[in-house]
């Protein structure tokens, strides 16, 4: 099924019919849920007041997703269904059109409340680089990486929606030494967002009951400050200062033509990590640094998968909660083209990369922005868009006005 | 000033006029904020709904004290000289007393929404005692602690009120061994609670401004957990099962009389953790196990401060919401019958602790009970009473069921 001919999508659009993506818009008391087709973002909060959508509670009529995110996968495929009929057949055109309203005109909000955020460290290739830059003299990876998705809690209150501006964090930079990070970084990751809360163990193969969807994330990473805070308890104000989320939640469902076999582990997970079907995604990224592109990381290669991680999170008892956003560490290829970090992609600076304008980067640079996107297979040949996460460096923040 | 006559109150009770600490109690629908004095709860709402306190706003006719939090130290001020007047005032007698409902007759709640939740762990001899266990063949200090208080996030969904039962949780014990913990243990903790946002850094002598009141906090911990998965990235499952606070969060005007100066600091702190008065509070923690009272972890000898530890926290220009809730760290004195967890007290089993009853014990085993109080001066030689965090240990998580 493709959109309707009214909507005047291309084939290879990548927010076709195939995706549709779900967000949040407007401000304060003006805010909706909604979902994009094409350029366009359908209104859900007065589709549903129209009674063109019955999700059977006001779960759409809300300034974010959370509460439709929380009635769980009956209620998620019942209005996707009919989000599909909606936009693919002619006859719903007068009542659909006036709903619509484009991308371009409206403020993006934070799409759910964020309730904990943990970030894992899912890639092989990133790990042992990371190894390799943070502790030169020791073994890359640790003896436990194999056998757990290693991971910590972030901070959930500084998660921000894509296009938030970035201030450039003071701190302790090594003994003695406070100013603003001289290396700020990127984390190109993709996230998971909890919809249907647990109160145990969720089994690695109840993946499907509890995620919503994915969107993209930016962590944010002082790479000066982080080196010298995080032993032992783990990063703290190297990261808590920002982490952007893309706009975009993609329904798991958006994403069942992008599985691809998980890689194989090695030695062998113990049961409760151990899938009916191990998969990934084959979700491409891709990371511009003001509009240059540096870098293509493959998610599809992510050495842990986002049903094991869902599964270890959880395997201690802790509860999760609806908004819960897990990340998969930044996604690193074998190829230092398809590394989502600087400190990776210009090995510590070793090998800046020169950009369209003439310059070179090795760290963020205050006015740098950065971009990272994304696509995936969908049915039928189509691409299933991300959209993007942005942001732009800011100044120092307050903090260094109180600095030495 | 002391308590009216008619209630009662000896003039060594822990919850005289001089302390008035908040709550929230009952379930569900029927839930309110109340204050604490003798042995009683004033249910605040109602005080508020007949016209008793005017705190400007319906913020004690809330389910949780989050909004009363957030309302700022003015009306923080004001509710608690109303309060003193009318719980000191015979007048009032007739007016108040309807009000008051006897502790053991209701239900204590998460006194508010716990936004964030990061764990300090500044106590010198706490730190220097886990580096020994943990890293035997290492300096047991790491060469940033005397530089910065370390912290990390905690996981904010799984803090819990005084009473709830902790499971025992399940995860990797080393690399392919997965059971219930062996080694569950406890960390005695002193937590700050934001009350007002900060968007900035908050400057250490602002500490006041931001920061409602205090809590007792039990950091319950699996040493064999967090000892396998804490490299690199810090505790994770070790710690997020579960995290038990008192229920009555001690307002900050009533530990003035406990303040001490804070301890020597060398090397002397960069000028974002120099304050203009350099305290802590000294407050008298007690642990007991099982009814035997096996340690007096004393608070005032914490090596940083809460004032230094929220500025630190935000000097990365990361923001606070009300509800944050920032954690001491274990409270460890100088000797053993001081340490504030048993892998400290036991010196990791090696000195096993008698209890009462006559058995001995090195970690938490089923069916097990701590509970943490503590007491603080308070003004005219008053005491202040924390009252209590306690937590039974529970069977085996429902994660284990899918252990091998």
């Amino acid at each position: 099924m493709s959109a309707a001919v009214w909507l005047g999508l291309a084939d290879d659009d990548p927010f076709g019919v195939e995706n549709l993506p779900y967000c949040a818009f407007g401000q304060d008391r003006f805010r909706w849920t909604g979902v994009r087709i094409g350029d366009r973002i359908l209104n859900l909060a007065a589709a549903e007041g129209r009674g063109l959508i019955e999700a059977g509670g006001a779960f759409l009529g809300q300034p974010t997703l959370s509460r439709f995110m929380a009635a769980g996968r009956p209620v998620w495929t019942r209005v996707r269904e009919r989000l599909t009929e909606l936009l693919s057949a002619a006859r719903y055109r007068e009542s659909v059109e006036p709903l619509l309203v484009p991308v371009a005109d409206v403020r993006l909000a934070l799409p759910f409340e964020v309730a904990d955020y943990v970030d894992f460290y899912s890639s092989l290739e990133h790990a042992t680089n990371l190894g390799k830059l943070f502790r030169p003299d020791g073994e890359p990876l640790l003896p436990n990486w194999r056998h757990l998705p290693v991971g910590y809690h972030g901070r959930a209150g500084t998660v921000v929606v894509s296009g938030t501006e970035v201030p450039r964090p003071c701190g302790q930079r090594r003994a003695g030494d406070f100013g603003p990070s001289a290396r700020l970084d990127i984390e190109a990751e993709v996230g998971f967002v909890v919809g249907v809360p647990s109160q145990g163990a969720v089994a690695v193969d109840d993946f499907r009951e509890h995620v919503f969807g994915a969107v993209l994330v930016n962590d944010w990473s002082a790479r000066d400050l982080q080196a010298w805070e995080y032993q032992p308890l783990g990063p703290f104000l190297g990261k808590s200062f920002r982490t952007s989320i893309s706009p975009w939640v993609v329904p798991l469902d958006a994403l069942d033509a992008a599985r691809v076999p998980g890689p194989p582990q090695e030695p062998g997970v113990l049961p409760y990590l151990a899938a009916g079907e191990h998969y990934g995604y084959d979700i491409g990224l891709e990371v511009s640094w003001n509009g240059t592109l540096v870098s293509r990381p493959p998610f599809g290669g992510m050495y842990w998968t986002p049903a094991q991680q869902l599964a270890h999170m959880t395997v201690n008892g802790a509860w999760t909660r609806t908004g819960d956003l897990y990340a998969s560490g930044t996604v690193s290829g074998p190829q230092i083209e398809q590394t989502g970090s600087f400190i990776e992609r210009t090995w510590n600076g070793a090998r800046p990369v020169l950009l369209d304008d003439g310059t070179t980067r090795s760290f963020l640079l205050d006015g740098d922005t950065v971009a990272i996107s994304a696509t995936a297979p969908g049915p039928g040949g189509s691409r299933i868009g991300f959209g993007e996460v942005i942001g732009t460096i800011g100044c120092e923040s307050a903090g260094d006005r109180r600095s030495p």
